[in-house]
């Protein structure tokens, strides 16, 4: 959904889910540079959260956001590579720290890639952030974490939706899946980017995934389940459970 | 070791080492903008790797480098907890891709936190980075993939020393653990930079670490012995070593 129109953006959504029978829509972690907390996206996230209407967040960013102030461009994809993840992790800040979260409880993100970098951080957003203002002399962020409903961490585990595309690690599955509840997980693959093109992130994720210590119960919740409840639709058909249950 | 004069970090590199007992020295994970694979840099890394010094390698960035393309700083300390982490992992990623490794297999880099981002990234770096070149039309890094002596993968699992400094979390240090080999891990806690100014991190860090599934063997490679073959140093004296042996 392009949100350089919010309004559009916010009209186009409805259209979606009522006419075209979408299961929800998705948005990239920035709009031509801008984060998503900035007053003119509110609406946005208002409306969705009115409505119920899951949103997908998917990273964005090029070449051209360099990694050292000296370049002007990042070299070997590493913007894809680690850039990537950075935003998704930087989005769900901004969604905390703007108090976005706070505002709109309701609201449901589905973040892609397990969040990113954010479960290997949670040290540095646990005890780290819990100290927000120590590193910091233009800005009151003592007050804004007084302010917040919770502690920085509970926002990441708690107020966010994440799925499984880890392209095939299975030590990253693990954590992330510890890091989020089981019933905020959701199935994702990230096909058809793989080496075969399209075969071997599907196949590979199930395997790791059906190697958890996880009930049948569970997976399935991590399968469809989960999907199914936070969008009201319905993904696997009678006769494909009845298979599944096997 | 500063190293805005290259030539002087090296001579004052090598008086720390022959006049002042030092272990090892320490350097930032750019040098006021500039990537460390830039030529000016490789005398350093070169007599670093002939000398058998050991390097250790801090992340720094500060609030001015902005994370959205429309921004003039990094809000929320974002810089640090994400910030920090990335830059770790992007001088991962130049001194791999520019081949400084490759040409200086002896050079022994410790990585703080685990290398940051790099463990739970291990999909990215892993099938993703296979496939470097697949999202880039202006550089042949297709023939750079095939020039390299290993898979990307492998240069960031071996050719690295990381610390356990992970400010506390289970989740991330038994990741790290699994992602690196354990002959590459040494003890670090980031003290005293946590909320208690000096005691939980430690504390923490080490009770982690004893509850891991490691023999006692194994636990004092990480606790010391590790570096001490890897810096030629004694830090135990011989009655910790009887004490710590109950």
């Amino acid at each position: 959904m392009p949100l350089t129109a919010p309004d559009a953006g916010i009209r186009e959504s409805e259209r979606a889910m009522k006419e075209l029978g979408a299961c929800g829509v998705q948005i990239v972690t920035n709009v031509n540079g801008k984060p998503l907390d900035r007053p003119e996206f509110e609406p946005f996230f208002a409306r969705m959260a009115a409505l119920g209407i899951t949103v997908w967040v998917h990273p964005t960013r090029t070449a051209k956001t360099p990694d050292y102030a000296s370049e002007d461009k990042s070299l070997y994809e590493i913007w894809w590579t680690f850039g990537w993840s950075y935003d998704t992790a930087a989005f769900m800040a901004r969604m905390v720290f703007s108090k976005t979260l706070d505002k709109y409880p309701d609201l449901k993100l589905i973040v892609h890639h397990f969040g990113g970098i954010v479960p290997m951080l949670e040290g540095r957003i646990g005890p780290g952030w819990d100290q927000i203002g120590a590193r910091t002399s233009d800005a009151d962020y003592h007050s804004l974490l007084k302010s917040l409903k919770k502690r920085p961490l509970s926002y990441f585990k708690e107020d966010f939706y994440a799925d499984t595309a880890v392209f095939t690690s299975d030590a990253a599955t693990e954590l992330g899946m510890k890091f989020y509840p089981l019933e905020k997980i959701v199935f994702a693959s990230d096909c058809p980017f793989d080496p075969e093109k399209g075969t071997m992130y599907i196949r590979e994720t199930i395997r790791i995934i059906d190697a958890l210590d996880l009930t049948k119960e569970q997976r399935d919740q991590v399968y469809y389940k989960n999907l199914e409840r936070i969008t009201g639709k319905t993904f696997v058909n009678q006769g494909a459970r009845a298979t599944s249950a096997v």
